[in-house]
């Protein structure tokens, strides 16, 4: 993994900023990646994985209107997945995954189609991407991606 | 791990039922194993890591009475978290982990101390564990230990 997750955790620290985690494709790594750094709790509060496309809704508030036009691998679903573990618990910045891992295709989108989103209390911010390999190469890339931009949006 | 996670979502698709999972000390292990095996859409609907004590009350709907009283680290406290999770996942089944995972000891539990309940439309299961090892060993043998005790379940 390119950016430790100890530097995006300190980075936040630095900021006096929590952390939540909202995760689809990457199915709950980017939170056990955090959790694995020692003193993880004073800043990370938790997340959600949010597998089946209505718990977007129903847990983490997404608008049903935006998922059923844009379906879940969208970067502004991203930004809302953000925004809403964010507010649901109650922490500074959300991070947010939303891709496919494959091996087939969802909603005419190909396989390694990832967007990453980091919200933070000054702006929004979403990356798209397009990765190779198999289900876990683009999972553990997903992963990377999303610490990545958070390292570089926190550490400003 | 003793029990591939492929068997519980098996099991789990016999039986017809959903699974969802809440995690504390093992912070999205669990969810992102059974998220690795193709075709776990089919019965995983998601999971919610509640690493800060208040989510537990927040998001899961766990007594906020009883966590004061007992502490984040306590059998009643897994089983209500399962329960929380698959109500408000809205799963037939709630997989859930809570405990010590150190190196300090937590509301006087030593490291080590792991509680994993599964919650299923027939009756609530629970299991207390003293595992041994480092903040990583105890994490994965909580992780095993909740795919365990939910393999036996839905296996019968």
């Amino acid at each position: 993994m390119s950016v430790a997750p100890a530097a995006v955790l300190d980075a936040a620290a630095r900021r006096g900023w929590s952390l939540a985690v909202a995760e689809s494709l990457t199915g709950g790594l980017v939170t056990a990646t955090l959790v694995d750094v020692p003193g993880a709790s004073r800043v990370l509060r938790g997340g959600v994985v949010a597998y089946a496309t209505e718990l977007k809704a129903s847990v983490l508030g997404v608008d049903a209107a935006l998922l059923a036009a844009r379906g879940a691998v969208d970067p502004e679903v991203a930004v809302a997945m953000a925004t809403g573990v964010r507010q649901r618990l109650a922490a500074d910045v959300g991070l947010a995954t939303t891709g496919v891992a494959g091996p087939d295709p969802q909603d005419g989108h190909a396989p390694g189609t990832v967007h990453v989103a980091v919200v933070t209390p000054e702006g929004d911010h979403v990356r798209s991407l397009h990765l190779p390999g198999d289900r876990r190469d683009v999972r553990t890339a997903a992963c990377a991606a999303v610490l990545g931009l958070a390292a570089e949006v926190l550490g400003r």
